[in-house]
């Protein structure tokens, strides 16, 4: 969706190290935001993204119009299943499928063999994953790390947003599912002690007005909560800082 | 579907004539089956079908298995819009999603340039053109006409369903339609009126007991219903004859 930061250059890092030619697309898709969220104030700066591409070594650059991706009388949509009913599913109606359905038009729009996802947007990454391995889409898909701060706040274009005070609120995010992950490789085997020592971390650290969306210890793969403290788990969680919501994650193989 | 009729042999005969590489799907596919709908008894006959294909000149046949097309976990869904809404769809829950994930998944796993679709689905090769251009597949659609026995009745792999007296009765639908487009081509501007001259036909032939899940005269391309006799019309209808479901269609230019 452009806004380029760190994290998507080292998308486009692990393309070119894979040895392709690399096609970036920018476009924010209108029908993944809700009517009260931040379609409008979203950061648009084509001129800096294609900086930003060119200095990465970018073959192309796809930037479509809206009339182009959802022309009048358009009407198909990819819905997701499962993988989108927890999480960010509830909160945020129609999302995941308006991810789906842009995905599948930019797959079938470039025909990338290998789209690169960042780990930040966990559960959409499955999601994309699990449309690809349904619809038989000749496509991989590569997951990249999350890409952070010097203090650790996950890399996003909608950082941007943040005042001087919320920034700093806002690594509360990080610094619960951190603390959250220590416990449990420190041997805690109570989830639910963990995910309340997490909520109490985000309120400690941006205050106790801090809307939290959610804080959640999931099975990796099938983002099922997770009720014993063992194998690949998503320390994730969603919160409001001000106006801005942040999602972050991490991950834990024990 | 298999069970491969002349309808089916005659788009075989057109991608031939097309001088392209064909590839013939074969596939019950179990999403588009309702839980009261035939998926058990439908027709299957895969040595008919592939001395079919021989005979026609297919190069390929494609067979998944539903292990293959619906493993166990899988849970992505193309969903169509407001051309589902109508005709078939109401009556058939889930029908046209079905149909469009499939279609969705073949044109994934064969990647045709060209697919061939049969006019005696006139409603599911809108929805799949309008899937086609709304995803961006690189596919063409060819949409091709309605092949008829010598007494007009509709090729359908359902026909084999017909008693002797119900293969009588089955011709309502086509007769009635032919009634319908004769009275627009003589003039007859009152849609309402055609319709319900239709329906009496069906009665009359087929007998007062026969169920008309619908009949409409719609504009072909929208599938609006048409409020006056101009443009492209399509007269479609649908009737069980006994426990058999058939549809048909003409195509109108006024």
């Amino acid at each position: 969706m452009g806004a380029l930061h760190a994290g998507h250059v080292s998308l486009i890092d692990a393309a070119k190290r894979d040895g392709h030619v690399v096609v970036v697309s920018i476009y924010v898709n209108p029908t993944q935001f809700g009517p009260k969220e931040d379609l409008a104030a979203y950061p648009r700066n084509f001129d800096a993204d294609r900086d930003a591409c060119e200095k990465a070594g970018v073959d192309l650059i796809v930037t479509p119009t809206d009339a182009e991706m959802y022309p009048p009388g358009e009407q198909t949509r990819v819905k997701p299943g499962r993988l989108a009913e927890t999480m960010c599913g509830p909160l945020r109606p129609g999302h995941f499928e308006g991810v789906c359905t842009v995905v599948a038009k930019l797959f079938n729009i470039v025909m990338p063999d290998v789209a690169y996802f960042g780990q930040k947007d966990a559960q959409q990454a499955l999601i994309i994953k699990q449309m690809v391995a349904d619809l038989c889409f000749p496509v991989r898909i590569e997951v990249c790390p999350i890409v952070r701060e010097a203090d650790g706040l996950a890399m996003s274009s909608r950082n941007a947003y943040l005042s001087k005070d919320e920034r700093i609120r806002a690594l509360s995010l990080f610094r619960a599912l951190s603390l959250g992950k220590q416990r449990l490789l420190d041997g805690e085997a109570n989830i639910g002690s963990i995910i309340e020592g997490m909520r109490e971390e985000i309120g400690r650290i941006a205050g106790p007005e801090t809307v939290i969306d959610y804080v959640v210890v999931v099975n990796a793969d099938t983002l099922e909560p997770a009720d014993s403290p063992e194998g690949l788990l998503l320390l994730a969680g969603a919160v409001r800082i001000g106006k801005t919501r942040l999602i972050d994650n991490l991950l834990v193989e024990l």
